[in-house]
């Protein structure tokens, strides 16, 4: 049984000075060829680095006659020797740049065609959708394979800090059941039972309670979830989350373990700086208020501030019709933008439209304190300072107002103070500010359903002291529930739970289910609780969100290996497709008819 | 933002004598209560172990009170003084035993119903059903609970192992793309492309080896695998599988890598003695000549033997028919079973017929030499005693034949080898037998399809100086293919693969696959060998099969925490299940009007 073959000695990354007069054999791809005074000098990489290669003539000249032959992405093995570079030709980027590869021997193990873009210099902007058909290439560009490196530590850390810290990884199912509650499932056919459907998980949530109630104590899962959603913004099929939970635990608990986790995975694996290693805890309200959003961006401060107290105070229409809608006025203060030209503030209020605001009530502070607004003229110079104060203006600087309803003010506001940060370079790119937010209400009122509904999810416990208030005042019912922010991205969310069946009949209940329903999709949850099931909490981090800060990209599709385009298509393996009409009567289904093709 | 609660200052499973006169908090379930001298025994129980409480009336009458209620399987937690128990009360059995906490607080943190089975004890028969529908209390059970947090072990060791030898784990989707070779396919339906489908993946295959084509090296996942079979046997509709593949290597390098894994995993997480260290390679020409199958169990000997070339020097006419058919005749020595009765005879011969033999041919030699066998009756002497020669039969033995067809004998030999192994005692429980089985052919002819199939699969390479036989000579050629077995288990299996189009080309042709079909369902592959495809090889281990091998137990549904009966149904959460009509019709989908409920 002869298959010892060995393709290398050393991987491209390995070899420096040390290894001097060694013979060497190392395999990998063509990074670049050049010729040169007679030698052809070859860039060999693999994921390991790159070493440079020397085919002379006249030491080997089968290797000088291989490599005229080669071109980028051939996959060569080559033995030589390993020499110290001319003074002068060293190349400090390198690894291995003090040294190069007298070659000996050259042969080529797989030749390559031209690559559809440029594998090398990854600076090169490459159409999207061509770095996905050919994904095996893409990923061979360094900053992609940084990136699946960088993805295998985080994971490869977590799981680390979670075995020390007494956790256990279990795998639940991902062929599941539906439940009709949350975002759309992914469905799964059964061909052993006609008519009926698994579905792929949207979170392992009720079995990991499920593993609590079983004594399992502390669980995690590096867990992909499925959402079957129109994939606005930046969103995937399918997604991976650290998914935990532990027993006989309060919110504090969840929070410090997890500060701990993200501290550690950002130090080990990163240089940017943590803006506050204690991680503020917001209240919702707070946030809402200073920020407008529930995941406030906190590299930068830019606060939003409310004046609807003042702006009835004169006759500025804009402001009255807010006020006569019960609605809201709220403004920011733009710190030495006092000076912007009208196309300038322009061009804010055009963005601001396009949120879905009527438009930017702006007010300008001259250097010379001299105020430019609208307002002036419907409003006493005392009702303008009353404002100006209040969003602490100075000469120099620019507020812009809204008035609106409070969910538009918040909604145009947020993205606005986001816009400004970047406008202002307030945003240090290297600095990662992250923040809990916390005291959400456990429940709001849909309006279109008409029912109440769960902030997060129906299974967020609540502070015991609102527990009557479910009867009287069921949206001021503070919920257990704990968000982790960074950037401005939600990263992650968790809560203590419900482990009482009757208070989880109750939640469910409000949320407009009859008995029938609770007990047809959550029965099993409802029974486990009457067997003992410990107090329990838990929390679910979004990997591929956090792994992209981390790397400093701009969409998840770069931190995942085969991701799918927004349109949930695989272009590098053609999915989906259609299928056998055999495979279709095999699970009892047949495409409607007005839709066959 | 008071949430700070403590539930305990320790787990169930820490304390000791060195903890006397501490105060403890715990937290827990009732395991056991016992009412004795005027006070109450509890014995508490968590993941970590279990810890005798005792309510003295004396010295907290509301303790006392709280424990009078209590049941088996309610939650508490209790506050009290580490003491030492009484000397002679003492239980070598608990890590705990030497102490007990006096009882100053005990509070019910949730009640529990009666459990439809014991707990705390798990040697109590449980049907399987019972079980499943109540898994978040059958893993409450000691062995279920030693049986995950074994795989977590396991699962863990596996992940550093790979990790220190340069390994990334790298995440490929569950929605993928149908490919109708193979196994049948789960689908998934599209709700965007109408009438289309992602399929889930029955191994990551075909991505891990673009991967290598991508450069990352060496890859490897603790991957998902999806298989929509019958449940025969013990399988399940999901099951993990350690997915692994790396660049520039020959199959001796992946054999060694998991050499070295397996031995490590079983020496860090079991007592098991390790039969040869150093793994046996034997070619499948060998195992299936000697143990008729290419999955053996070498815990024992008791090899087969063929003797077609002997059996037909006399008259026998189950022989002669055999051989008239170009069948085979094989037997087995059964050491000492010579005086086996007529009775044992006829069971093992009724075992055979299950198997589908038509009989089997006995030969005893008796403890005096004398010969009893139907054979003599048409068989000279010399050439019955050539058979008895050729099997080392000996005064005392057992010799048993079947003559049919190869496969026939060799299927029926197979499993009377290990009933016979079972019935002598051969089977040492505490060992575990690992080999290498190679050489295999690497292709089939599928009667049936009338075409050639592949042994393994389509990816799996081939000696260089083979592939001219492609053409002349198909059945013969040898793949670099490689399958580990344990204790008669296959749990794992891989190959050196194909990285050139035209040679991956040629076996998809030999299929009966037309250049459409390829194109269709393999052009990504085809293509991605064309950009610079590195020499790679691979393997992936049964992950469940394996674990279950290192628990001892006797089904891998025991080692995953939530399967599927043997029916593809999930008992707990009740999938699958009818879905909403507006679900299906957002997928485009109807169910068949005849099979429609």
């Amino acid at each position: 049984m002869g298959f010892e073959v060995y393709y290398r000695t050393f991987t491209c990354g390995e070899l420096g000075p040390d290894y001097v007069g060694q013979q060497a054999t190392l395999a990998g791809w063509v990074n670049r060829r050049r010729d040169h005074g007679g030698l052809i000098f070859l860039d060999i990489r693999d994921r390991y680095g790159i070493t440079q290669v020397v085919c002379d003539p006249e030491r080997s000249p089968e290797s000088h006659r291989v490599a005229a032959e080669l071109r980028s992405e051939y996959v060569v093995q080559v033995s030589g020797k390993v020499v110290m570079r001319l003074p002068g030709t060293e190349n400090p980027h390198l690894s291995t740049g003090a040294i190069e590869i007298a070659a000996d021997q050259l042969v080529i193990l797989n030749p390559s065609r031209t690559t559809p873009f440029p594998i090398s210099n990854d600076s090169t902007p490459v159409d999207e959708s061509l770095r996905l058909k050919y994904r095996y290439l893409d990923l061979r560009r360094p900053k992609m394979r940084d990136n699946m490196i960088l993805r295998h530590r985080v994971v490869k850390l977590i799981r680390d800090y979670l075995d020390e810290q007494g956790f256990l990884e279990i795998e639940t199912p991902i062929l599941m059941k539906s439940t009709p509650e949350g975002a759309r499932d992914y469905l799964v056919p059964s061909r052993i039972y006609s008519g009926e459907f698994y579905a792929l998980p949207q979170s392992p949530q009720q079995l990991k309670q499920l593993l609590m109630v079983a004594g399992l104590d502390r669980y995690f899962q590096i867990a992909r979830c499925f959402r079957d959603e129109d994939q606005r913004a930046d969103r995937q099929p399918e997604f991976t989350q650290l998914d935990l939970e532990m027993s006989f635990v309060s919110e504090d608990d969840v929070m410090s373990l997890i500060e701990g986790l993200v501290i550690s995975l950002i130090e080990k694996t990163t240089n940017k700086r943590i803006k506050e290693l204690s991680f503020p805890r917001l209240s919702y309200k707070h946030v809402m208020d200073r920020y407008g959003t529930d995941h406030p961006d906190l590299r930068f401060d830019l606060p939003l501030v409310e004046i609807t107290d003042l702006a009835g105070a004169g006759n500025f229409g804009v402001f009255k019709n807010a006020l006569a809608a019960q609605g809201m006025v709220k403004g920011i203060r733009v710190p030495g933008a006092g000076g912007y030209s009208r196309k300038e503030v322009e061009e804010l209020t055009e963005f601001a439209r396009m949120l879905g605001a009527k438009g930017l009530v702006s007010l300008a502070i001259q250097a010379s304190g001299e105020v430019k607004s609208p307002l002036t003229k419907f409003m006493a110079g005392q009702g303008v300072q009353a404002i100006i104060d209040r969003l602490e203006g100075k000469p120099g600087d620019l507020l812009l107002f809204v008035a609106d309803s409070a969910k538009v003010c918040n909604d145009v506001l947020f993205r606005l103070r986001v816009k400004l940060a970047e406008r202002l370079k307030l945003i240090d790119q290297n600095e990662l500010a992250l923040c809990w937010v916390v005291d959400f209400p456990l429940l709001h009122y849909d309006e279109e359903a008409q029912r109440y509904d769960a902030e997060h999810n129906p299974f967020s416990g609540m502070d015991e002291e609102h527990i009557s208030r479910l009867d009287s005042d069921p949206l001021n019912v503070r919920a257990k529930q704990y968000d982790i922010i960074c950037n401005g991205y939600e990263i992650g969310g968790g809560s203590v739970r419900i482990n009482v069946a009757a208070l989880q009949h109750k939640v469910f209940s409000l949320m407009n289910m009859d008995d029938e329903q609770i007990k047809e999709q959550f029965g099993h949850m409802l029974e486990a609780f009457e067997y003992g099931a410990p107090p329990h909490g838990g929390i679910a981090l979004g990997i591929d969100r956090f792994i992209m800060l981390l790397a400093d990209e701009e969409s998840i599709r770069d931190v995942i290996a085969f991701p799918k385009t927004q349109s949930a298509m695989d272009l590098l393996m053609n999915a989906p497709s259609p299928v056998d009409d055999k495979q279709l009567r095999e699970l009892h289904l047949q495409i409607r008819p007005e839709e066959r093709r």
